[in-house]
C-alpha cells in the first residue's frame, strides 16, 4: 500500500481555536491522531500543515517523491493557487480534495476550486470525519 | 438510527451499460446490492431511481415523511433543478450529495450545483465506492 | 365570466408544513378554500398542484382548452422552465403570475422569471392573500 | 388603521397623456380619485407625485413620520435609485411596490428593481387597477 | 437500415393550434403522416411526443434499445435540459436536432442548445419540411 | 417651424470655468448667444440648464407642451437616468442628443447612453460647434 | 424557379486537402459537381468561393441582383462578419445557412453566428451532404 | 488654511433615528457639533445635507467657489451618480470620501463608488469618528 | 483648406435600393452629388465606397497621404474592425464618424464602435443630411 | 489599551526607493518611526513587513495571540489573498485596512479587496499620514 | 531547411511612418532587409504584406503549398480574424506569432489573439528585433 | 553590459521529471547550463528558482539592486500574482517574460498574465530554446 500524505494549507493550524461553529472544535492535532488511529499499521502516514503556498507546493513534490497518495485540504489556496494545482497534476498516486465545510454554501469566491480541476475525488462538509472517509477511500480502493 | 433514502436521478438507470470509462461498469442494481451489504441490519435502506424531476421532488418529500437521511445523486438535475433544491431544503435529516465522477473535471455547466447549496456534505469522484462512503458517513456520525 | 384555473408548481403541496417563516402557515388546501369562498358563485374555479414540469405544461393546455384565465404559482419552475413559458404564451385569457414571497429578496437565481416574460400581471410577497388579490383582479376586470 | 401614502415618481404626472397603449388612458388624478373612493372612510390617504429623486426620498421620510404604509410607483427610479431604496428600508409600515405595466416584458434594464429588494409585496401589470389591489391588500391585512 | 425514432418535446402537441405565424399550420399528426409517407417501406418509424422531461429521457433510452437513429425536436427542453443531453450522448446511432423555427432569430435564451452539443447534425427553420429533410439525411447516408 | 428647446444637464453651468482641455473655453452663456445668432428670426429658442434630474425631466415635459424639437446635452444623466429617457420618449418633435466631447473616448461608463436609445440623432465631439450643427439639422430638415 | 447561388467563404477552397477528420475528403469541386447533379435542369446554379469578406458581400449583392435564393457557407466569417449579415438581410429570396460540421461542438467562439440571425433555415453537421439537403429544401418548397 | 465643506447626501438627515446597528446613534447634528469642536478656530466649517442629487452637485460647486477642501459622504449617490463625480473633479482642494459603515461589507452594488474614482482619500467604517479623522487629515496636512 | 475624403464601407453601395425605412431613399450617388454641391469650390472632395475591409484601410492611408480630413461611414466594419481603427489613428487631420441611422437604437452588437474610439466627432441618425452636417463641421472649423 | 500590530505586505520594503510619485518618499522605517512617535507610551507597537503571503498569515495569527488590534497594509495580497482574509476573520480586536494610495484610482484588479470584506474600517489615499490616522482611530476609540 | 514565409497584416505597410514611439522607426522594407541578411543563404525567404484579411488567408495557403514555416504578424487581424486562425491551423510547418509591441500593455481588446490559439511560439515586444529572433528560432531548431 | 537574472517560479524545479510532452525533457539544470554557454563571458548570469511567491518578489528586488535585466518564467504565479507584477514594475532594466509552452493554447485561466502587463517583451512556446532567445535579445540589444 502507498504511503498517505495529508497536506493542510493556511489557517488550518488555528483549527478548533476560532469559529468552531463553521469548522468544529477539533484541533489539527486531534485530527492527525484520529487519522493515525484509523490507518493503524496498514500504511505510512505523513501529516503536515503550512501557511505558505510555496511550501505547500514543495510538500506535494515530496509526497510524489515518496510515491504517496495525497489527501489535501488546501484551505484558501484551493480558490487562488494555480501553483498548487500544477504541483498536484504531477502526482502519480490518487489525489483527494478535502474541506471541513461545504464550500458551496459559503461566499461565491469559494465555489471555484483549482484543486477540483485535478483531484480524483472530493469530500467536503463532513468536518473532521471527512479525513477519515478519505483514508477509508484509499484503504478500500 | 434514521432510515437512509438513496435517490438517483436521470440516466442513472443506464449505469454500467454506457460510457464505462466515465462512470464505471457497475449497474445501479450492483450499487444497491453493495449499499445494502454495507448497511446490513443497522438501518433501513430505500434505494430509488427516476428520470423525472417531479418524481425526484416527490421522492424527497417521501424521504422526509419517513424521517430519513438522504443520499442524492441527482444526475443532470444537479445543475438545473431549483425544484429539487427547494425540496431538499425541507429535509430535517442529513443530506449528502453524491456524484460518481468529479463533475468539476467535466463541462463548465456541470460545475454549478443547486444541490450543493443545500447539502450538508458532498462526495464525488469515487465511482460506486462513493455510495459506501456516504453510508459510512451516516453510520459513523 | 371565464373560468379561473389556479395552477401550482413543485413543493407547494408541502405548504404550511415546512418553513412557515418564509411561506406562512396556510396549507394549499386552506388556500383553495379561501379562493373558493372569495370567488363564490361568480365563476368556475379549478385549483391544481403538481411537482412535474410536464404536468404543469399539460395543466396550462387544459386551462386554455377550457377557455380559462390562469393564475399560476409555478414555484421553482418559474426560474428554470422555458416549457412552462411556451405553454403560457398560448393562453388566450389573462395570465397572472403569483408568488407567496417576494422572490427578489431571495437568492439571485430567483430574480429571473420566465413566467414574468409572458404574464399580464404579477403579484408577489402577500402570502396566501396574494391568491385572493389575483382573483379580485380577474373579477374586477 | 395606518394612513396610506401613495408615492409616484418621475413622468407619472404625464399619465394618460402619452403612450396609452402601454400605460392606459387614466390620468394620475383619475387614479387618485379611484383610490380615494376605494379607501373611503376607512383610513387617511396621501397621494403625491414628483419628478425628483430627492423629493421622493423626502416623501418617504414623511410617510414614515406619519406612521404610514407606503404604496410606491417609483417609475424610472425603481431601476436606478439606491437612495429611494435606502429610504424605504427605514419604513416601519408595509411597503408595496407598484407598476402599471409588467416591467419584465420591457427593456432588460427595467428588470432590475432596487425597490423590490426592500418591498414587502409587488404588484405589476394591472394598470390603474393595481393601485386598488394594493389598497385592498392593506385594508384586508 | 436502422429504425428512426422521431421524438418531440413539450408543447409540440399543440402544433397547428396556436401561433401559426411562427410554427405553421400543420398539426403533429400531419407531420407524422408526411414522415411516414416519406420513409415508406424503407424503414421503421416511431413518432412520439411528451411534455415531460423525464419521459423524453426515457424515450431516448428506448430508441437506443431499439438500435435506432434519433430525430429530436426537444422544444423548450433544448435550452434547459442537461438530462436530455446526457441521454442523447448514449445513443449509438445518428442524432439529428430539429427545430421548426430558426431559434437564433428568437429570444437570446433560445440561442443556447444542450442538444447541439451532442447532435451529429442540426436542421432548423424549415417548418414541417425539416422533418422530411432529416429523414432524407438518414436515408441517403 | 417648431420652437427649439436646448436643455443642458448637470455641471454644464460650470462650462468654460474648469477643464477647458476637455470642454473648451466657451461658457454656457457664450453658447446660448451663438445659438441665438445661428437661429436668428427663423424660430423660437429656449435655452435652459439644471443640475437636477427631476428638473430636467420637467423641462422635457414643458418642451413637449410647447410643441418643440429638443436638443439635449444631458451631461452625466446621459449615462444614469432612465427617467430622462422616459420623458424624451414622450416628445413628439425631433430629439437630438448632444455632447461637447466624444464620450466614447472617455471612461467606459460613459459609453452607455440612455438618451441614445430614444434620440433621433446624435452629435458629439464638436465642442460648442455641435450646438450649431444640431440647430442646422433642425433648420434644414 | 429562382436561381440558386451557393456562396462559400474563407478556407473552403482547401476542403478535402486538410483536416479530413473534421470536414471530410470531398473537395469543393466535388461538392459543386454533386450539387449540379442534384439540381439537374430544374434551375440555374451559381457556385462560388472567396477568402475575402468584401467579395463575399459583393457575391450576395449579385445573388440578389439575379433574383436568386442563397445557400451560404460563410466559414469563419459566420462568426465575425456583420457586413455579411447586413448583405444577407437585403436578399429577397430564401437564405439557408450551411456548415459542414456542427459548429456547436467546436470552440465557444464558433457558437455565435451572425448569419443565423438573418437566415431562414440552418443545416449543419451533415458534411457535403448538407449542400444537397439545402438544395432539396429549395426545390421542394 | 482652506475652509472645509462637509457635504452629506440622501437619508443622512435620518441618522440616529433608524438602523442604529449599522450607522450608530449619533444624529447629523451631533456629528456637526463634534466636527466644529474638533476644528475649533483653526478654520471655517460648512456642514450641509440634502436628499437631492442636483443640490449635492450645486453644493460642490459652491465649495469650489469658496476655495474649500471637501469631505463628502454622498450616501447612496456614491454608487449611482456620475454627476456628483463630475462636480468633484472640478474641485481644486482636497476631496475626502467618507462613509459611516464599511460599504464593502454590504450589498455588492455598494462596492462600486464613483466618488472613489476622483477622491484623494477614503475613510470608511469608523462611524461618526470618521468625520473627525477626515478633519484631522486636512488639518495635519 | 484640407481636402475632404468621404469613405464608405460595406453594403453602402446598395443604399436607396433596399430597406428605405431604415436608411432612406437616397442612393450613394445622390449623396455624393449633394456633398459636392455643399462643398462647392471651397475644397477638394474624394468620395469612395468599398465592401472590403482591406481596401477601406488603404483608402484611409491614401487620405492621409493626401493630407485630408476624413468623414467615414464604415458601415458594419464600425463594429468589427480593429484594422480600420488602427488606420484612422494615423490620420493627422480630423476624423468624423458618420452613420445614417442611430446605431444605438438597433441591435446590441451595433452599440460598440471601434471608430468612435479614435474619431474626433460623431454624427449619427440624420440620414443623408448627416454627410452635409459633417462637411459643415469641417468648413466652419 | 490593546497592543497595535501594523503589518505590511509585499514590496512595501521598497517604499521610498521607487515610484515616489505614487507612494511618496518615506521609507517604511520612516513610517515606523512616525507611528512610534504618534503612539508614544500609550501602547505597545509591533511593526512588521514581509513579501510572503504565508508569513503575513502567520503575523496575523501572532497579532491575535498577542490580543492586538491590527492595522494592515497587505499590498498586492489585498487583491488576491483569501488566506489573509481568512486569518483576519479570526482577529478579536479591530482590523483597519490601510493603503498609501487610493486603489480605486488605479487598475481595475485593484478595486477588489478581500481585506475590505472583513476589515472594520478602511483608510486609503493619505500616504504615510494614513498610518497615523489609523493609530488615531484606535487611540480615540 | 524549410522556406520561411514572413506574412504581415494591415497597416504594417505604414511602419516607420507613423507612431514611431510605439512601433519604432524601421520601415517594413528595412525589416525585410535585416531578415534577409540574418537568414543569408541558409534558406529561402518570402516576405509579404497586405491590408486584406482574405489575402492574408491566401498567403498562408501559399506558404503551406510551398512547404514553409510561417512567421506571422497579423496586425489587427490577430484580434478579430477566425479566418486567419483557420488557415494557420492547416500549416504543417512551424507557426510563430510576432508583434512589434507587447499587445498586453495596450487596449483590452488587443489581449485576445486568435493567432495565439494555433501558433507554436509567440514573440512580442522586441520591435523589429523580434523578426530576427523568430528566424533565429527556426534556424536553431 | 548589465547582469542577467533568470528567475524561475513554482514547479519549475520539477522540469524534465514530469509531463515531458508539455514541457520537454530538459531539467532546469540543463537549461541553466545552456544559458551559461550561450552568454559565455559577455556578462554575469544569475539563475534561480523558488516555489514561493514571496521569494520570487525578493529575487526581483535583488535583481534590481544588482542593476540587472530580468528574464522571468513566473510559472503559475504569472496568472495569479499581483505582488510579482508590482515588483517587476520597479525594475529599471529590461524585463522579458518567458514560458516554455504557449500558455494561450492551455486553460483559459492561463490566458491572463499579470507579468505581461509590465514586461517589455514576451517569448513563449519555444521550450528551453526560449531562454536562449531571450538572452539573444538582451545581448543583441
Amino acid at each position: 500500500m502507498r504511503p498517505i500524505h495529508i497536506l493542510n494549507g493556511p489557517n488550518l493550524n488555528r483549527l478548533g481555536l476560532r469559529e468552531p461553529d463553521i469548522y468544529g472544535q477539533d484541533t489539527l492535532d486531534d485530527i492527525e491522531a484520529r487519522c493515525a488511529a484509523k490507518l493503524g499499521r496498514r500504511g505510512e502516514l505523513v501529516f503536515r500543515q503550512t501557511n505558505s503556498e510555496g511550501d505547500l507546493v514543495t510538500f506535494i513534490h515530496e509526497a510524489e517523491d515518496a510515491g504517496a497518495d495525497v489527501i489535501i485540504n488546501a484551505g484558501a489556496y484551493t480558490h487562488t493557487s494555480v501553483a498548487v494545482m500544477d504541483a498536484l497534476k504531477m502526482v502519480s498516486g490518487r489525489v483527494i480534495e478535502l474541506h471541513l465545510s461545504n464550500t458551496h454554501r459559503r461566499e461565491a469566491f469559494r465555489h471555484q476550486s483549482y484543486v477540483s480541476l485535478v483531484a480524483d475525488g472530493v469530500i467536503m462538509g463532513f468536518g473532521a470525519q471527512g479525513y477519515l472517509l478519505a483514508i477509508e477511500a484509499l484503504i478500500a480502493d
